[in-house]
């Protein structure tokens, strides 16, 4: 599998090296280092099919208007919503949650319902972003791991003005081609960070963004400038909790000190099954402290807002350890009947419970209305957005001039442009070279790659003599010493697939590799599939295939493995390129041979009802009828 | 998938309900109660080919010899050796290993040489086993997590009578068709309970098995009798602590409070990669009191016999809680040269340093040479087993009288015989039955198993309302209700497949069944591998196929799933039926068609040096050019 990483990297990087369509095609005002803010983001992958174009071009000229120069955290802090506007404001994100829910029949409102308050915080009072720019490079990061309550985020979103999802976007909440699917898909929505909805997966890319930045925060601050400076937000709930994945990943964010890490877990005692005591009696606390973290716990997070605060402020102030904020909500806040059980956590409410939570909020608006107050209240996110990009933007460009290597560094990685003539630095084989293990040859092809991609970093699962994926010229990526490169991940394969994942989407430029024994992919497929789907660009080095293994035996010999893998990696080739959809991959070409018809799935799904979905990708009774009649 | 699963379960329980030919074989006065001692364990399962098959046919005249009836515990604990006998017992264990792994130079010597004292007290002091029937029902347990470490195991099960390990096995230490392969493996070698090596399993077979056990105890026990009685001893290393299963497992097992369960973590400070420092800081005993356990600290483990006892007696102490022993050892302790470093985890010691460990030891023998006094010494436990199966099984005599209804229960559960027609409880459907969703089908033929197999006993993470399992007649499997059957997993997919592993290899009558959403495959594939290989017949129910779920979207449709699935647990059934051999399974057959050749694999692979593998599995040379002749 090795020589096959090789290529992986090869590949991964070639696909981010030329200037993507987007950058090619745009004008040149928006060059230099105007590239560096418009395009941070997906502008640079590979094209997407047009329903998943990715809206990302911000508004050049909404940048060039006239900025509120604040500074950022001041103004927001001093402009949050109080009293009645408050209330106002978290019951609006509640009931556009209640209500996109109960038009798509389908989705889980209780989340939203329990966490709005917090959410409210969040993003009016303590985030950083530009909803004009998603991609902004130094915005505060949040993730949703509690993917199924993502119409908390949508209705976020919203309200901080992103332009991808508008009220329309709300009223199409889990249909065809809409850019708000049943869970938060990064290559479907700008504004949302990763694709989360397995559970686990999300607080595990937040370390991995947090992992990012503290990265880029060493190698690329100076004494006279913090050019790196954000936060990873991330709420979690109970069942992220209960998975392996989120103890390994948090293992790893206590052991590496993520200070600007703030993990909200949504302690609500409900799951799908019932109360939590039926299987989760644990002291979720005491196990983040052994693992190294601050914790504090706020317990009226239905309406206890100055405590939400204070608690931020406290994690804030503690800068050598991730920091969990357990706040106790109530599921389904609101709700009459159903809150704080299991019913509101991934059900529409019906008619008659939404009437009787309108009445019980009081709550007297029509479906997906905003108030005007509220409106009015959020819009200012728009021009504090844009001047803080505008002050980041002015604060790069004093840093340019006083550090111009770093900052040519520091720009490939927030666009993925790679230096010029990079692939030259790999080394050549002939058919003369001496042979050698694959894993040996993959070694000195990511040496060669480290010292060209500045964003190349990452290690193994306590495999790196085995996997040979040191980075020989550079030290171990620990608390103490951030700027370096190799990535120590310990035995953990599921939570180092999904931080990798996380690296990945942090920046373009960046460009994480990952090792295992390739018998051990059986341990982080969660992952890997994600890394697929969200096209996280992620290198997996996987060493020793099949029986060569020798004397450890069957456990730790790989036989379906590289059919497998390769097939849920070909899945987002075929989406991409139906010049493959023939080939390598499903179970019927060997009965129907070269000249037979499937009708089949060879693709990845999508968020819609079942119907339109069996339409939209035409496995219906008429396309069986119609390749019958085709012989 | 659910149709599958019904399909799966009839087929596993079909399987376990015939006699076996060996049982079939067996001769008339084994039959009855001493069918029950004697065949406990894979004499009732699926026939094996001729190097798997388990040397489970104990000697019964041997049993049938006077037996030493004294109490078993005060006997084994008045018998420890101590002083300088001890040492001599404890470095015998060391040097089999060393010197098996310096024969095979293949292998992992370092944990056996500094586990040796606590091996050696549990398996001469505190398990209670009969050496000459490794399935006797009542048995302690025993769970070598650490998998790789298994010349510990080995050389214990050498020392305490195992048929399965005579010297000659040790001589042939990971080489083809030996008893002791690389891993420890159950299909393998009586006295291994459960297949382990890829990190974190075991101690997930380990909950699997103290669950099981106190299910049994609720079940059957009487305030006169207690039939059901045993402990699960664990040993885990730093690896499979850092593993998210281990920590999934380990939240259940403190949860259902396991009391009788006791793991020993190996607290060496070493993993693959080198000091754990680098990548394991947590404090893993307060996560584990933080999980619900009891945590015991042994300072010195290399030779502080004392306080390991001291630990064992407080574990058996602490009854509502399972218990941690953190025992702080040196790894390849002995070893002058290499003691306390990586270098010793997984190689061979070399000659040079086997000789200078001798030296350093006082060790003047040769290689794989056990002395006099200690061979004396630990001879008893092949008289005292039998007595110990012995006693149990006039207890058990004494218990039938009494319990004839319980006792005839609890004997098709040891043995894996179902009651007479069991299979007739299954509904009946017809072409005219009312069409209906498979999960609510799989659920009433679960419903109408457990009616008539008393062994069935499971439950889903945390979807059973989802998949459809819940088991109507019984309560929930808890700390204080343990005599029910459906058990709560959480969300904790891959711990739930592991625990079921274990389940399922306690007793033969066991049938677990899991559950989860199809697509959470992903997260627990680890396991699933180890059920398939290690034969442990557990059901998985696994609902919601492909893009048919709808509005959850791409992360939650498995479109890759089934066909991996089944590949995975073919395999296994490849192994054994060489007419399956040609089948819907592998990569090539698309492009050679029906009459082509192709050289490759369609199996599980073994335990031996590569180049064997590769000639048994017949990837040679030779077999290619007489294939590319034979067109």
């Amino acid at each position: 599998m090795a020589a096959h990483s090789v290529a992986a990297a090869h590949a991964t990087i070639a696909a981010r090296a030329g200037p993507a369509p987007g950058a090619a095609a745009a004008p040149a005002e928006r060059l230099g280092f105007r590239l560096l803010s418009s395009l941070a983001g997906r502008g640079v992958r590979s094209p997407l099919p047009a329903r998943r174009a990715p809206a990302a071009a911000a508004s050049s000229s909404r940048r060039r208007q006239s900025v509120v120069r604040a500074a950022a955290v001041e103004a927001l802090e001093g402009k949050a919503a109080t009293g009645e506007l408050l209330e106002k404001s978290v019951n609006t994100i509640r009931f556009l949650a209640i209500d996109a829910v109960e038009k798509a029949n389908s989705g889980h409102p209780g989340l939203p319902m329990g966490c709005a308050p917090m959410g409210h915080i969040l993003y009016d009072e303590v985030m950083r972003y530009n909803p004009k720019n998603p991609y902004w490079f130094n915005r505060d990061r949040f993730v949703l791991s509690a993917g199924h309550g993502c119409m908390l985020q949508y209705a976020l979103l919203h309200l901080a003005g992103y332009d991808s999802v508008k009220e329309e976007d709300l009223k199409q909440f889990r249909q065809w081609g809409s850019k708000t699917p049943g869970h938060p898909e990064n290559f479907e929505t700008p504004g949302v960070e990763v694709t989360t909805g397995p559970l686990g997966q999300g607080i595990a890319n937040a370390v991995g963004l947090a992992l990012a930045e503290k990265h880029l925060a060493a190698r690329f601050n100076k004494p006279d400038s913090e050019i790196v400076d954000h936060y990873t937000y991330c709420i979690l709930g109970d069942g992220c909790n209960m998975e392996g994945i989120a103890n390994e990943a948090c293992s790893l964010a206590g052991h590496w000190g993520l200070g600007k890490l703030i993990a909200f877990y949504d302690d609500n005692h409900i799951s799908i099954d019932g109360d939590t005591e039926i299987a989760f009696t644990e002291d979720v606390s005491a196990r983040f402290e052994a693992l190294g973290w601050h914790t504090i716990w706020v317990k009226n997070g239905n309406n206890g807002y100055d405590d939400i605060r204070a608690a931020i402020k406290e994690a804030k102030a503690v800068t050598d350890k991730p920091t969990l904020i357990k706040v106790t909500t109530t599921i389904g806040f609101g709700s009459p009947n159903k809150a704080n059980s299991y019913s509101v956590h991934g059900s529409a409410l019906g008619s008659k419970e939404v009437e009787a939570t309108r009445q019980n909020l009081g709550w007297p608006y029509e479906p997906f209305f905003v108030p005007e107050d509220v409106k009015s209240h959020w819009s200012r996110h728009t021009p504090e957005g844009a001047a803080l990009e505008a002050d980041w933007n002015a604060k790069f460009a004093e840093y340019e001039k006083k550090y111009p290597e770093d900052a040519t560094t520091l720009k490939s990685i927030v666009t993925g442009e790679l230096p010029a003539g990079w692939a030259d630095a790999l080394p050549k084989y002939t058919p003369e070279s001496a042979g050698d293990a694959t894993r040996n040859l993959s070694q000195q092809c990511l040496n060669a790659l480290a010292k060209v991609v500045p964003g190349l970093i990452g290690g193994s699962a306590d495999l790196a003599s085995s996997n040979m994926t040191l980075l020989k010229m550079y030290g171990d990526f620990q608390k103490d010493t951030p700027e370096e490169r190799n990535v120590r991940f310990g035995v953990r394969e599921h939570g180092m697939g999904a931080i990798c994942n996380g690296i990945a989407l942090h920046s373009p430029g960046f460009v994480p590799y990952c090792a295992t024994f390739f018998v051990f992919t059986d341990y982080m497929r969660g992952a890997m599939r994600i890394s697929a789907l969200s096209e996280a660009g992620v290198i997996y080095v996987m060493t020793h295939d099949s029986i060569g293994l020798g004397e450890d035996g069957p456990t730790h010999q790989p036989i379906e493995h590289l059919t497998n893998t390769r097939r849920v990696f070909s899945l987002r080739l075929l989406q991409q390129e139906s010049a493959l959809k023939q080939d390598l991959l499903f179970g019927w070409q060997k009965y129907i041979g070269a000249s037979g018809k499937a009708i089949g799935i060879d693709k990845f799904g999508a968020s819609a009802p079942a119907g339109k979905i069996y339409e939209e990708y035409g496995i219906t009774v008429e396309s069986v009828l119609a390749a019958a009649k085709s012989f």
